[in-house]
């Protein structure tokens, strides 16, 4: 039902809401156009008209001024008109429903809502009741996907690594409530990726992870062995409250990935993280500023990889858009 | 005063405060310029170059996402830049005078200023004090007014219902604290409407309200008989706890609009309402999404109303400017 | 060292962190570039191409409405994308270190970061930390340095009053605790000033005030003596709680710029206020609002010294820029 929603009748990506059910060619075409708007961002003049007169709008109703702030440089890079919603302080507070808030905005004639809920399913809801010409892109729902979040990883990972077959990656943290995990792991298993693996506390692992398609691990130094990619979470503060795990410093003592750990993977491993990091929590700062890091190449390609992904929605088709490389268009 | 404050020397449009002593053909020439701007919303690239180089600033001294997106999408259709000021949390608090702020506002050379503003009156002191390039919109004050709204609604009314003269409306809710209904009623009459109704419990209707020229009725199954357009208000919870009305409940079973007592008005009769709504207070769902509601379509031609009223006071005059069709200039 | 960090090898304008150390030419150099931005707000499309295709960071980890707005109108008069973040509502209580919000930032290859932190040094802890192609601007740190208000400020005095050779200046209030203050003293020595004064209660003065090169007076009828400029600092109402000064009356009974006491400086004196305004608490409205109040100007000039430190940092070089007049360019 979900790839229903995400392409329209020829095929073309109208929603992107979740890596589940994509095939590998959609994800492959998707990296192929990002590659193509990395040159933007180290141009002189960083813009592109291929989304001139559209009107982009952040909904956010759970704050990320990170996460915001990719989506609207993206947008504004690619000539849109962006709209900010910071929806919590204001139309919910009155009463409106999330329905009456998005179907009030597509009235404005507005195109691409860019939703972070902390709903999951969200994003889903908000796509399977807008008009044609709504799109919607999810930023971010709940527990359940952040889907953008997993293909600029992917795409750092492809840069730096080149084939996913050959590739070992371990995933590191609160599996269990980790939105960014489990599409990370979706868009890993759909490329191919030889293995990968969750290291968490069993607190932090979904029962019966295994049907994740993920070999799960709750020893960190067994669980880095000989991997390629180390792909670090970002510990929410508010698990402690919970009892879910002992203290910060024990967790840091058992899960934190030091400069130790990381020798036990391979010795060109990547280091990956969504930000923003608990240095001293999850990660120590010898590995986050290390020579292995690509924490910040993840950010300058999640510029591209959101351009690439607006673009593909809204744009004109490829073939009338000199900059993209051409990819194959997937139907699901 | 407010007529000489809303014309120039040469009887152009030049603040836009409130529809009380608009002449009719004013606000004819608005409809039609809207009208002129439908077409932008349906492009493809929806940009007209009208407002380029100018500043719109969204002076909001009291929240309101739903406006203030509104106008700021109608600005940016223009060309214009837009500067977000929510006023509250800042200067304000700061200890600045209202003029003070805005007359720091002005010194930026910004040239247009939508005002929203808790206290009656506060747009109008503004215009009263700026120099001669510098223009206000009221975007809603306190109990007062709300213009635009007001302008919108009839726009809709005439899109579809034609001429003014043979139609019964009806504007259901808290007239005696509605902005909206106050402009509204105006707008109504200057234009010639049949006949203006007002609903209301008697509790929530202004002494003297016949004054408004306008028919009272707290009995809303005889106020709806036969009428063309239901104009609903949006019903503030906080005027429960003034004891104003008895409970939500009881509102409803006496003021909701229900499909049974929509069934009252003329078989074709629209529905409006200025969102955002309360549903199950002081509209039924079935209603609002019913096939005689034209609550998303006031949303639609409120973009195109707002950028008409900001491209007759700030863009170049209308016979240079081809997209506009030439309306009658009006001297009040 | 904060030479090295404002200046490329080049000699050219790299950050702009503070006055102190600034060369006479350098300054001079950006008046004169703002002299020629003057003009841009005065025309009907208040546009230059020169920052097109970069993107600006308003970076404000403390809330200033105002100076956020003249930085917003700057960048977006020179065509620049600008982004807004108000930090300390969002990553900063997410836990993420100052300097890893600011390499997120510059990996999104974002051009230019305007900072305002309540901490002395902020902005040149960044600068010190960014690569090659992002620039700082200091928009005010803690009690340290407000450097592009002390340049609208001098910009404004000599638009008024010409060479500085000849001027006594008097700063009034609390000189202790004010970064504008401490920029103000800069800029009027290194250019030359003929006699800086500054004129406080003892408890808002500096020990060995007369390091800064200023003459302290307690006494305001004395201080103002002759002066040519009148420089009114904003009381901060917070020194009130700190016992610093007796009370708000009190301290406007001894140091509020009143009529009579404008009367003790030279007849074509100026009076300046960095705004907000507190009237009746440091200045008398009559003064405020008086002929010899140029406080608006202040303003309106702000925009075109933004609008000149942003093109001379980031725009192309002054030769290919027929606007701007050039000017000499300083090695410090």
């Amino acid at each position: 039902m979900t790839q229903g929603l995400q392409f329209d009748s020829q095929g073309r990506l109208k929603h992107f809401l979740t890596i589940e059910g994509l095939s590998r060619r959609t994800i492959l075409e998707i990296l192929d156009t990002a590659e193509s708007f990395i040159s933007v961002g180290q141009r002189e003049i960083k813009k592109v008209p291929l989304l001139r007169g559209k009107t982009v709008v952040n909904l956010f109703f759970e704050a990320s001024t990170r996460t915001r702030t990719t989506f609207e440089i993206a947008a504004k890079r690619l000539s849109a008109d962006v709209i900010n919603l910071a929806i919590s302080t204001s139309s919910t507070s009155k009463g409106e429903t999330l329905l009456d808030t998005v179907r009030n905005l597509e009235a404005m004639h507005t195109e691409l809502f860019v939703v972070r809920h902390s709903l999951a399913g969200a994003a889903h809801l908000i796509a399977s009741h807008v008009p044609p010409h709504v799109h919607i892109i999810n930023a971010g729902d709940g527990a359940h996907a952040h889907p953008t979040q997993a293909m600029l990883d992917v795409f750092t990972i492809r840069s730096h690594k080149g084939e996913f077959e050959k590739l070992k990656v371990a995933i590191v943290g609160d599996i269990l409530h980790s939105r960014v995990a489990r599409s990370q792991i979706q868009a890993l298993n759909a490329l191919g990726a030889a293995e990968v693996r969750v290291i968490a506390p069993k607190t932090l692992l979904p029962t019966a992870v295994e049907r994740l398609r993920v070999v799960p691990y709750s020893d960190m130094r067994r669980g880095l062995e000989d991997v390629d990619v180390i792909m670090m979470l970002r510990l929410q503060r508010e698990r402690m409250r919970g009892a879910l795990i002992p203290s910060e410093q024990e967790y840091f003592r058992v899960y934190g990935l030091t400069p130790e750990r990381l020798a036990r993977a391979k010795p060109d491993a990547i280091v990956m993280h969504p930000g923003p990091m608990n240095r001293g929590l999850e990660i120590d700062s010898a590995v986050a500023d290390g020579s292995q890091s690509v924490i910040l190449p993840q950010v300058t390609n999640g510029i591209a990889v959101r351009m690439a992904i607006m673009a593909l929605i809204l744009g004109p088709p490829a073939e009338v858009r000199p900059a993209a490389r051409r990819g194959t268009r997937a139907t699901a």
